[in-house]
This record gives structure tokens, C-alpha cells and sequence, in this order.
């Protein structure tokens, strides 16, 4: 006998491909989906199959947009002596929703991860270097995660961004909203006490 | 302005719609496939998209399949005297996945909800009917779950199938491999007594 065409495995294993969807969530996503009516799915299935070619980077801060500028960057009301540059577009969506922030963004979709084989050449910053010689930035900010990889990102961008004559600046760190000391690790109560502030 | 295209929103609006994926996963998840390469999300969207048509019911058992019939009523060497009731396609392939039951099956898609709006009306059973006056069964047995739709559709599925010459029985309900009595709730406690066998 052939080999069964079996759609419900295919479907299977490219669900279980994303993250934190194993098999087993995944075959009970499967029989969901074709227990509901089949224009769910066919919704989903569109929306999946055109994503990449309906979302484009903004051209001046490569954030994710639907048109060639993005709505952060169309908006006048912006602080333009302010730049925050982000590994990845949640995070630029994390700071718009805590509203600390009101200058521009760079994307840079990505972070040093030697380990990984992300080196500097991998990381290409001649798009930020540019901009940041056009504009009239006072400052960037540099809002990488708190990670390895975040740290080295931050270093070498300070490194690179410096001599173009901005201030390069980076996001605190210490204990978060709420946080206990006795539940904190060595490094973030080290880095609260670095860090402090006159009262 | 008019109001903004928004293709990742509306990718997060469906994924959300899945079962245990809320707007913080369906986030996470639509930041992954943006950031995958576009042949993946391509492959999903198509599966998806087809899913619906290119899964059928077996003329047979309604089990799901790409054929017109499915590879275990195809297969000549189950036992024609014993057929299975079940509720969902999932019931079935854990009952498979067991190696306990190596007779024939029939998938009712659904359970009598009173509550839901599922009356007998609702749950069709003229082909299970039809079925075992065609065929040389001697036992259905009902795999419907213990919950209380599956117990109200195995009483159901007695009273309209025993008329037609067949046993109709039940699984067995008690303690689960490995189960402590201490932890087992009262009703699971008092059929695993009532359901006892001599050792």
C-alpha cells in the first residue's frame, strides 16, 4: 500500500513547529480547527500565507508596518533629539504601552550572539549610523534586553555610535515593580546597588 | 487618517481564537513567524487554508480521512463482531494508540448537550443504525467519555440500539492506572466498588 496522504499530520507537524506548541497541543489545535467551520480556518490560513508579504519594514526605522513609513515614525508629535534602539519589535511595543518613552526607534531585528554565530558583521548597524549622522539626535538609548546577548549588543553599539557624537545611554537596571529582595538574584541586587539614586 | 492597515493585529485577532491561546501567545506567536522564514508561515497558511477540504469523513465510520474510506475500515483484518462508539475523532486514536480494542469503529462527532442545544435530533444515528443492520456485529460497545454528556449519550445510544439485536456495553469506570484512592474523587471511588471483579 502507498503511503497515506495524511493531511491532519502535516498540519500537525507545522503547528508543533512553534514555540511552546508540542505535539500533543498541537493535534488537539488540529481537531479544533476542524470542528469549527471551515472559513475559520481558511481566515487564518490567508492570513498566515500573506503575513510576509503584507508586513514590511519601516524604511527609515525598520519597526513592522504595513506601508513604507511606520505610524511611529509618520508622527510629527515625536521627540526628535531622542533615539531608543530595540533588538525586536515587542520590545519597542512593550515601551510604547508603558508610554516612557517619546522620541524615535531603531529596530535592529536581532542582537550579538556569538555563540550563535551573530557577530558584528552579522549585525549590519550602517542604516542606524546613517540616520543617526542625518538627524539631530542628542541621545540614544539603548533598550537591548538585560541578557547576555543584550549586554554585548549594548557595548558594542556604544563602541560604534559614540564617535558619530551622540550620548549613548542604557535602560536601568535593579529590581522590578514590586520586587523582593530576598527573591532577587546576586547580580540584579548588585546592579540595584550600582545603580541608586540620591532621595 | 484613515485607519491603519494592520496585518500583524489582525493575524494575533485569529490565533487568539484558538483554544488556551490568548493575545499575549497569539503575540509571541505571530512575532515568531514574522521573524521565521516566509516558506514556513507559506506551508501553515496552505494547510490550513486546505484543511477543511482535504479532510473528509469516512462514508463508513465518519472517521477522518483523504479517502473515501479510512485505512481501518480498509483494513481486512479487524474483528467484524465488535464495534466502537465514539465521541471525536481524538477518542478514537487515544483508544488505537492503547492497542485494547481491535474491532471496528463509528465517530458521532458530538455528544447530546440538553444545555448546549444538542438534543437527539441533533445527533444523527441512521447511519450508525443502518450500519448494524447491515453488518454481523455482536457488540457495540460505547467509548463515549465518563463526563455527563458522554454518560447521557451511551444511555441514549442503549436504548436506541439495543432494539436491534446487538449488546450494547460500556467502558469501564474506576481508578486510574497509578491512582491513589486518597486523592480519587467520591463518585470515581464508588464505581471503581460497584464496577469490582473477582481476582
Amino acid at each position: 500500500m502507498a503511503r497515506e496522504d495524511d493531511p491532519i499530520g502535516e498540519l500537525v507537524a507545522l503547528l508543533s513547529r512553534l514555540p511552546s506548541i508540542g505535539e500533543r497541543t498541537a493535534t488537539r489545535l488540529a481537531h479544533h480547527i476542524l470542528a469549527s467551520d471551515g472559513d475559520y480556518a481558511r481566515a487564518l490560513g490567508a492570513s498566515l500565507s500573506e503575513i510576509h508579504e503584507r508586513v514590511v519594514r519601516c524604511g527609515s526605522c525598520a519597526n513592522f508596518c504595513a506601508g513604507p513609513v511606520c505610524a511611529i515614525c509618520r508622527d510629527p508629535k515625536r521627540d526628535e533629539s531622542l533615539l531608543c534602539v530595540v533588538g525586536r519589535v515587542p520590545d519597542l511595543s512593550a515601551i510604547e504601552k508603558s508610554g516612557s518613552f517619546r522620541g524615535r526607534y531603531h529596530v535592529l531585528h536581532g542582537l550579538l550572539a556569538p555563540l550563535d554565530g551573530v557577530g558584528p558583521d552579522q549585525l549590519p548597524l550602517d542604516g542606524l549610523s546613517q540616520r543617526i549622522k542625518d538627524s539631530e539626535f542628542d541621545e540614544v538609548v539603548v533598550a537591548t534586553p538585560l541578557s547576555v546577548e543584550g549586554e554585548a549588543t549594548a557595548l558594542y553599539l556604544a563602541q560604534v555610535l559614540r564617535p558619530l557624537g551622540v550620548r549613548v545611554s542604557r535602560i536601568a537596571s535593579g529590581l522590578p515593580h514590586g520586587g523582593e529582595l530576598e527573591y532577587a538574584d546576586q547580580v540584579t541586587v548588585g546592579r540595584a546597588f550600582e545603580g541608586r539614586r540620591e532621595l
